[in-house]
């Protein structure tokens, strides 16, 4: 049961086994969810260097939502500190590497924001559930509008502050199925709780728009999008509804551990799939591979 | 700046000094703000024992949100970690008990869930609010029965993800007041990002209706109200708009740290308000002061 895990601390300098504790209990990150985070892809082949996906993006996206928690980030600090912690990962195969960062200690203000990085295996459901997933909706509660001018609510914030996500997860498997897609009361289709929804009409790709929605803006995604948009396939930011989703030609959920997962089931209903179109959407999030 | 502060782990019967890390880089606490938390006040009369308002009533809304996330409470190791801790605080003065569950680690599923207790002083800036607030509201991007039917949004569940109720608090700062009101898009007041909302009309108090509101059943309000209705003052559960509750003849905030603290202006309205019912209310919520 027990995988090798890597542990560091930003500012300290030093890769921890994971059996020892690095976060004090009055850290804002336990006691509010108050931080943000990142998770990437690390793969290792035999022999070879860790090769991270994305992390510029990944990076860029952290400093955004630091931002907007108002949380300062050392970008050399933690650039050092991805750098040693990837060099001493020499376990063949596939990788989560995170990031996270909390607002630090409520009882030491002056005391820098805590930053933690871990590396661990991919798990094995993750590496699955590529094969396709079936999907149930689950309403989020709000419009598709509700985030504009609304800033403390944090949308498109990836915040440590995930337990609704877990929840939704938990649901989905209440009821059988393997992922959940959060719905708005229009019944727009949103995001899943932990992936970037994608889906296809004809020649055309589309994902959900980012402004008002409160949808997290999907690496994954952007990475194909582009690739896509270079050969030239058309691509849009929109809003779908979940009837219109079931007659698409294709509905994936994008993540950068999951990577592309064909939607094969939506509330019971089969969806159409291309296997063509999985392979090639592929190719665009990891055109080495 | 440094103040004593106690820390104690479930499981281990340590009391620990502050200094010591105490979770794991993999807590799901930490990586998803997946776990409950309850907060409460500790009186230490120079020389006596501490006393814990309504540890009962706390302990009973821990096991209801750890119920609602599906993570598994041990009462009596609670009970017991907390009396060892509570009989080793002895700094005179006002305190908060805080206790905080989480799912554990993810690399270690087989192990308990991770329970963490620290004691620490009531910071001055609570107590000095008990005198009155100034408020605004911010949109909370919900109707106020969006909760119905959908327990995966976690309504009423005192989660770690607090991170909406933080940005709500900045946001308050920012716009130059004390604290923030969450409003339905509809425009019904709902709650304070960590306090209940009271209002007074004529001879009888009211607070925000539970069922689809999502808002947390707060321990102080409700001891507040069993103490009216057994004085004979009505007492209710229902939706008011903003507008309404600025003509109401007294607002309050109500929480377990900041007890009884008057609203007295509310998106730059000056409010109504008689210290008469404010004493009566505190003295609802702490009559042996």
């Amino acid at each position: 049961m027990h995988q090798p895990r890597l542990v560091a601390v930003l500012g300290s300098g030093v890769i921890r086994d994971s059996g020892e504790p690095v976060l004090n209990a009055d850290d804002l990150g336990l006691t509010r969810g108050d931080g943000c985070f990142e998770a990437t892809r690390l793969l290792v082949h035999p022999g070879g260097p860790a090769r991270v996906d994305h992390l510029g993006a990944h990076l860029a996206r952290f400093a955004r939502s630091a931002g907007a928690l108002g949380i300062p980030v050392d970008e050399a600090a933690w650039r050092g500190l991805i750098a040693t912690s990837v060099a001493a990962w020499t376990t063949p195969g596939e990788a989560v590497l995170r990031i996270m960062l909390t607002r630090g200690r409520e009882s030491e203000p002056a005391v820098p924001p805590t930053g933690i990085l871990t590396i661990a295996p991919l798990d094995a459901r993750t590496v699955r559930q590529r094969a396709g997933l079936t999907v149930a909706t689950l309403q989020r509660g709000h419009t598709a509008d509700a985030f504009t001018d609304a800033p403390w609510l944090l949308g498109g914030v990836k915040t440590l502050s995930y337990a609704i996500n877990v929840a939704a997860g938990r649901e989905a498997a209440r009821l059988g199925v393997d992922e959940a897609l959060f719905v708005s009361t229009e019944g727009f289709a949103l995001e899943a709780p932990r992936s970037a929804l994608v889906w296809r009409q004809g020649n055309r790709l589309s994902t959900t728009r980012l402004d008002g929605t409160g949808v997290l803006a999907s690496i994954t995604q952007a990475v194909a999008f582009d690739a896509a948009a270079a050969a030239d396939v058309p691509t849009a930011y929109e809003l779908i509804s979940i009837d219109s989703l079931g007659d698409c030609d294709g509905v994936w959920l994008l993540s950068s551990g999951r990577l592309v997962a064909p939607v094969l089931e939506l509330d019971g209903r089969q969806l159409a799939h291309d296997d063509a179109w999985t392979g090639r959407l592929r190719k665009f999030v990891t055109p080495e591979c």
